[in-house]
């Protein structure tokens, strides 16, 4: 393209933008939000569980007590997870504060492998990026330093993982999102899996598995879920792996419960240190969730329904992609199998140009290097797309506004670096 | 009484015990749990809130969002603990987590008051003893050091507070239940209250105002709850308390809802550090929980049931006391008009004898010394009982059992220490 074709071209996005802007858009693509249709699915738990408080082994769940939470419970999200029941807790609406807490419990008194609480010194975790958001302000807001290691599309570089660990001792945790990654959609596979369960490490070294979107499937059905406790047993390193999901986009995003998934010696620790935090999770809110499932099959059926709600607005977004961008190649982008985003890669330097021309044009976007640690995207590309909470219109329009976002920051970006 | 009689008694008591022991008893009075007939008294949450789940203001309870709980239900809990509202955040199932937050965040960074966090150097907290186990051990278990201060009939000894505080600003912290207080059922008064707030202590010494039965009334209607936060900013220390109260033996008491109220800098201080552990607490819980009270009268006119089951029990428990142990004055107890326990102080060095008689006997008892920091009751005489979840015929047996414990340890003490 030549110059005065550039401008030609910019000048037409412009109007193409400005017509944006006088539409007086208000739209909002941040977060991985359940659609009210998504939570229209688990309305039955709206009323249960009844007058039938007891759980199956006759447990008054009305009362204190159970800090493991409920037998019937961990069984259906065992299957689910590949995690042994026994080696399984269900807790309260977070699945993001057993993470917390965990750290927390790091910092103030190291693991069971730990000789000394992980804040004396320069405690480092690993961030596969991009990644989640909400797992480095948890890091970040502890002081714990982040390492960005790559992303490639069968899970994070364990080769670079393995090089920073064998040689740092300080390095005592990863964060991961093993299942339609957080923003990826990558999922992790068996082989890379084995890598960072072998791989050498501190003893105290640990991985955050937070399969969050383990039966969250766009297709047919969700990958098998590798039984990483096992292999990380297998692997001689038993204590290394702390298994995390929820509810969270199953049932009610805020109302749910939470998992978490270790090795006995990890639990054993975990719950005695929960002990002084808390007499037990809410036990109702598990007996409604165990009685609304049944087992897991349950589950996948409920799921199943959520695909049908969502496959299309992804469908949505990717044609709107295809069709305004795939001709110009300014941007690439992830089609996921499942999880809750599209990945959206723009020409370097032109991520935050294009999430201000969004936001100016009532657009919001998840903020600018928001999937690095410290916002930080080293090219300044990398765009979080969540599809599921708009309404199918509101997607439609949101998503042709991004796209001509994407093109006019792409031809700012071209046209000043062939005037310069 | 002649040695010759003391050895009768003892003779008799020991009769009266071996004949407690044959009985196979297998009854609990160590934990201040509500009775099923308590929780069958808010079974119409197990239902709710149906359909509806929108709050007053129209927001989707379902999904994510809402750091410091549902408005409506803030306003209801607000006049019960004498908090305005905006300065009141309703969270989880547990009081408990906020309170051992609180700490965490605390240690790991201070407060808004700190200069640096409290884990820098020795950390203190006064704890008021007799006092609540589950405090104490929050500090016991990240190391605070713990120091006793006496609890007096109007409440904690504030003179020995202030000379404590005055000169050592490593105390950043003081255990405090205000009303109906766990064990000893002590009330403060304003001038014990504002004796607190008004002490000399470090920028950063907060007060943990544990209002756990602020309306758990035994009597006709509990206490005028104090305005803490008013009073503390009228005394110049605005941050210096953090109110924590629950429904947890007002409704479910794994299944209930969390307030926390403090200065508007404690509660953005606060929940900026809860949203790095939780999107939010569970609001549709919030819902149901105002949605069943309507209003602060709600409240009270359902504490005046619990009152009709929880009152006789704890008469029964008194007058089986009197009966067994007023004329040979070997035991001092207190006649809470709220709360949950019953304060029995035996003669010195006889709880832990009295406790393990009662074990051996098939009668659980809160352990010795539970009262108090490291466990260490000083005189060995304080036993906590807590009649509320036994049925009336458990609690009788239960306690007549505890009276012939009693006896028979001051009869061994009083005979070893004539014939010594």
């Amino acid at each position: 393209m030549s110059a005065d074709q550039l401008r030609e071209t910019r000048s037409d996005l412009q109007k193409l933008y400005d017509a944006l802007c006088a539409a007086g858009l208000k739209l909002d693509l941040t977060r991985g939000k359940p659609a009210p249709e998504q939570l229209d699915l688990s309305n039955a738990l709206l009323s249960m569980p009844g007058e039938d408080y007891r759980d199956a082994a006759g447990t008054d769940t009305r009362n204190y007590g159970g800090i493991s939470g409920l037998p019937e419970l961990r069984e259906i999200f065992g299957e689910l997870l590949a995690v042994d029941p026994k080696n399984l807790i269900a807790f309260g609406n977070s699945s993001l504060e057993l993470m917390h807490d965990l750290t927390v419990f790091g910092l103030l008194g190291g693991t069971v492998d730990s000789t000394e609480p992980w804040n004396s010194g320069r405690v480092k975790f690993l961030c596969p990026a991009p990644g989640y958001d909400r797992h480095f302000a948890i890091t970040e807001s502890y002081g714990i330093e982040m390492i960005p290691v790559p992303m490639l599309p069968n899970g994070p570089d364990v080769d670079a993982c393995a090089a920073l660990t064998a040689d740092d001792p300080s390095i005592k945790g990863m964060w991961a999102v093993p299942t339609y990654s957080n923003p990826t959609g990558v999922t992790f596979t068996e082989e890379v899996t084995r890598g960072l369960l072998e791989m050498p490490a501190a003893d105290d070294f640990r991985i955050y598995w937070d399969n969050a979107y383990a039966v969250h499937t766009l297709v047919e059905a969700p990958p098998t879920p590798l039984p990483v406790l096992e292999m990380a047993a297998a692997a001689g390193n038993p204590n290394r792996v702390y298994v995390l999901g929820s509810t969270s986009k199953i049932t009610f995003a805020g109302a749910g419960v939470s998992f978490f998934g270790s090795s006995t010696e990890n639990l054993d620790w975990f719950t005695g240190h929960l002990s002084f935090k808390t007499i037990g999770p809410d036990k109702i809110n598990q007996l409604r969730h165990a009685r609304f499932f049944g087992d897991a099959d349950g589950v996948r059926a409920h799921m199943a329904k959520h695909r049908e709600i969502l496959a299309p607005k992804f469908r949505l977004v990717l044609d709107i992609l295809a069709d305004r961008l795939a001709d110009s190649k300014v941007a690439a982008w992830s089609e996921p199998e499942g999880g809750y985003f599209i990945n959206l890669d723009v020409i370097d330097g032109t991520a935050r140009r294009t999430i201000e021309l969004a936001k100016q044009a009532g657009i919001a976007l998840t903020g600018a290097g928001s999937a690095y640690p410290y916002k930080e995207d080293p090219f300044d590309r990398n765009i979080r797309l969540a599809p599921t909470f708009p309404s199918t219109d509101d997607l439609r329009q949101a998503m042709d506004g991004v796209a001509t976002c994407v093109l006019l920051a792409a031809s700012e970006t071209l046209l000043a670096s062939r005037e310069s």
